[in-house]
């Protein structure tokens, strides 16, 4: 996994020769694909390999005497132990004194200089406000700075999967009945086509699947939907005489993914096609050269609310999701019980070996986290053979997994106690489930957005002085991306409304340092609560069915609600689980499912 | 206070007549005053001439053959009442189908029309928003249509009470002081010159009062503060010796109320004045020809935060308040529980009656709301003679009611039973209160914005399908106006966080159409509650001092906290206020603050 440092600075100065050739003073180099995507194929990871740093999220900037690495709050560490030695400055996002990569490039470049980016990699939005900044001080902009293929000399191939048709049964709408829906939603907004990069906004309305990126079962490729026409730029060798006929049924032809945005110069000007500001790339927008209205994708609220079969793959996926998650809690617990040997990647063996027996399990959603003690404290921590630790009782270890099977995508974190929790342990995790059942019991008008729910997650903690510093709930996709918008429950303004059909996870948390991490994760469906004289309210269905630990709760700080709400969650997961469990299963599910009080 | 309908009819077409001879197609009649005040001098009453409306919100567009009054929710019964048979058209703000004035003046005009105002009453992002709608249609804006002098013949003059100088022993700063921060301000935002409009800013600012605007203690005027000089424009009859000692100390001169727009426009093109886009007007910012930068008022957030004098002011005067509240509800309680008559007016008169034997009352801070009964149940609702009503047993009163004491503004809304109340009234009442606690319990991050808490008001009516529509907080001056910015708490997102010193109204209230209206309001200043390795966390303190009815509270549906929360409360009124009351009072108010449980 680990690159030598004396090979970074070796690739960063080839890159530099390229840069110099090319009459940049400055680079930047996104964690992205030309799909805007947050988890790439390994095509796409140049961040990774210019620098060594493997986390999910980070944007690199190469001048000619320098290289400088953003990253969030969740990297810092992980930043720092990847780059050492490199030569690479860790820039920590969000803390006193760091610039904005514009504010960096404004004070450090003088004016006549020149950065390059792939204006693939970056959204229209994005891209203009950095224009706009640079410009102020006479700094342009090469957006057609497109490095990688000379600078990596064996850089992986483009994906060549199959695709495959995502069965109607589980997806409950036709693409052609998508694409009527999608024809009247371009119309509204003003336009006459809409040009999609997104990968799983094209996954959903195809119906088509593939393995192009691990966890996140999408195809690379562009659509076009135009009045008449609908186009899908993918590479042949991807296409199956399958696919090939469902598209042509739904009036879809294809074309070679590399001509997508020759296609788009090709469009007579009369046509407007319709880009989603934040999911459209600067370098789709200039193929259009005007013709085009920037707005929210039409896909994004449809593929975000799930149908009744959606919501009925969903419920029962999330049975046999909650049957693994149980057999594999026992496990731990027989092994940790008995003086076992466990250690934090054995536990991930463990929940995806009882993953993979499911008929419908079709891969992993995300990479499982499994931290121990100090380890849980690291948000977004992922075990690697050289972090790898082995459990030990008296801590906590927290588990946040999740799979996509072929009628819903699952998520979910549990926080076990090995051996006996203390009495902090048992205290601050149940702040976090007061806040977690406190999302799980809200009921809202509709219109209300997820940032106006958030605080009753964090205010438990608060009141303690403590906090979490991550979303407290994402949408999440349907056998599709695990992160997925509009609707999430943050911190941040969102403007989406929560609406019936949505899917969002509820996983408040608290990290100590050095101690143990904590995050209680549920996911939960939008429904109709009711309608009165003030309007229509809604409120969530948690779907997920795994027992949270009982020997964590302590009841002294909960009120008989959240003592009421957490038995009857329990008196659910056993109805639903037990009938997936051998006898002896069953009978540790009916004591993790006993009453509180 | 009723105006005839063939009135009104007549007025309207003596304006239409000027509109014509100034050949306008439209025109735009805002109800604010040269400073967008919320509040305005008979002078400024143009609406209410115009229309016969009373409210304090609306918008009047005038049409060569039609009027149209824009108006709130809150003001949709009183509006229709108020304008009918005069053929003016009440427009519904938010219902569905009622067009935004820009999308109705679009719509009705054609290109080549224009539409006039005064741009003195209108901001400058309200302007440019109203002039990008029509300019994209080829209609003109006028915004130098001043007609009100020629069409209003007994037009009231512009105030001319004498001001006076808020003595620093309340105000707890010299304006010497806070000019000279304010000109910190000025440079920190770029700029070399201050001009304000806002009333509240001005008087705060220069510790200056007048009695202008009924219950908002300010002098009309306007101010401009350079890097060497300040000028206030203030009518010379408004002047007292004493004022202008004390501005003449602090460095600002005084010149004639109409000279400020001619001053402006002879300021130096090289002196960048800032101006707040949403407190400074159209016309003002187009004196300044170019050089003006638009931004924040660098007074706002001084103003909102309180210094230790004002708070300590703050207390005290609730306190004060509080004991006149108590003697008013022994009062009204007495007549009712004594088959005495005794109507809303009369009720409005008990308050004003106890709170002004205080020696530092000035005025009431806005005018009493007492409602009974359905009267509750319209928000904002102001007993005229024609609708007082008169109180009988069984049922709700709503009393919103305040002061200006010298050393603090207070604001509070306290529910009352006549006699036995019902099962429901008691329940609602108890929800209502629920979100209260939730509010005034708080502990949250420093940086947290109101509308991140504004659920937690909500969320125990939204369980029952209940709501309210206003907003749960709104900031209140310092011996100065009841509504300030610019933290608030409601659902629409504001952008400005809750601040160590801010005093902020906490008041969910849940209204039954034609049966009762419950609203609970005490006033809360932000404090800071602890630091931890999580950061700064901050609080509210309650500072209002009155008990709420004991016999609403439904304790069956109260958690053990909030039972504790209310009788610490009681036990803190019952210590602060018994001291300012005689012996039967006190023993009335040991039992109204006696345990729950």
């Amino acid at each position: 996994m680990t690159t030598s440092p004396s090979t970074i600075i070796g690739r960063l100065d080839a890159y530099r020769e390229d840069m110099k050739s090319a009459g940049l003073q400055a680079s930047i180099v996104p964690r992205t694909d030309p799909h805007l995507s947050e988890y790439i194929s390994s095509h796409w990871h140049c961040v990774r390999y210019l620098t060594g740093f493997t986390g999910s999220a980070g944007t690199l900037v190469v001048t000619l005497d320098g290289a400088y690495l953003w990253v969030d709050s969740r990297y810092f560490l992980q930043g720092e132990q990847q780059t050492r030695d490199t030569g690479i400055t860790l820039m920590k996002e969000g803390l006193p004194g760091t610039p904005t990569i514009a504010g960096f490039l404004t004070s450090t470049l003088k004016a006549g200089d020149t950065v390059g980016i792939d204006g693939l990699l970056m959204s229209v939005q994005e891209a203009r406000s950095l224009q706009g900044a640079l410009s102020a001080r006479d700094i342009k902009l090469d957006v057609n700075y497109t490095p990688m293929d000379r600078v990596w000399a064996d850089r992986p191939l483009l994906p060549q999967d199959p695709v495959f048709i995502h069965d109607e049964k589980y997806a409950g709408e036709s693409a052609a009945s998508k694409l009527a829906t999608l024809r009247d939603d371009i119309a509204k907004a003003g336009a006459d086509a809409f040009f999609s990069s997104a990968l799983d906004e094209i996954a959903w309305v195809l119906n088509l699947r593939s393995t192009d990126v691990p966890c996140n079962p999408v195809a690379t490729s562009f659509l076009y939907v135009g009045p008449s026409e609908a186009v899908l730029f993918i590479d042949p060798a991807k296409m199956t005489a399958e696919a090939n006929d469902y598209l042509a049924k739904a009036g879809v032809s294809t074309r070679p993914y590399g001509e997508a945005l020759d296609y788009l110069k090709g469009i007579d000007s009369s046509v407007k096609v319709l880009l989603s500001g934040s999911k459209a790339s600067w370098g789709v927008m200039t193929a259009l050269d005007g013709h085009y209205v920037i707005g929210e994708s039409p896909l994004q609220l449809p593929k975000a609310i799930k149908n009744a079969v959606q919501q009925e793959g969903i419920r029962q996926a999330h049975v046999r999701d909650g049957a693994a998650m149980v057999k594999s809690i026992i496990e731990i617990k027989h092994i940790m019980d008995n003086g076992g040997e466990l250690t934090e990647i054995g536990v991930a063996e463990i929940l995806e070996r009882n993953r993979r027996k499911d008929g419908l399990f079709f891969d992993l959603s995300f990479e499982s986290i499994c931290g121990f003690g100090p380890n849980g404290a690291i948000v977004h921590y992922s075990a690697t053979p050289e972090s790898d630790t082995r459990l030990e009782l008296n801590n906590l270890l927290l588990i946040d997994s999740g799979a996509n099977y072929l009628d819903a995508t699952t998520d979910i974190t549990r926080t076990i106690a090995l051996g006996t929790p203390s009495a902090d342990m048992r205290h601050d995790f149940t702040l976090v489930m007061k806040g977690h059942i406190a999302i799980a019991t809200a009921i809202f008008p509709a219109g209300t957005r997820g940032h106006q729910l958030d605080a009753m997650a964090r205010m438990p903690l608060w009141k303690e002085g403590k906090s979490y510093l991550h979303g407290t709930g994402h949408g999440v996709g349907h056998f599709l991306n695990v992160h997925e918008g509009p609707q999430s429950i943050r911190l941040n303004d969102t403007m989406a409304p929560m609406m019936p059909g949505m899917l969002t996870s509820n996983e408040p948390g608290v990290y100590l340092e050095g101690r143990y991490g904590i995050r209680c994760e549920n996911l939960v469906l939008t429904v109709p609560a009711m309608t009165t004289e003030f309007g229509d309210f809604l409120g969530f269905e948690t779907v997920t069915m795994c027992p949270f630990d009982r020997v964590l709760f302590d009841t002294e700080i909960m009120s008989e609600a959240e003592i009421e709400w957490v038995n009857l969650y329990h008196r659910r997961v056993y109805d639903n689980v037990a009938p997936l469990l051998d006898e002896n299963e069953r009978a540790w599910l009916a004591e993790a499912c006993a009453p509180l009080k």
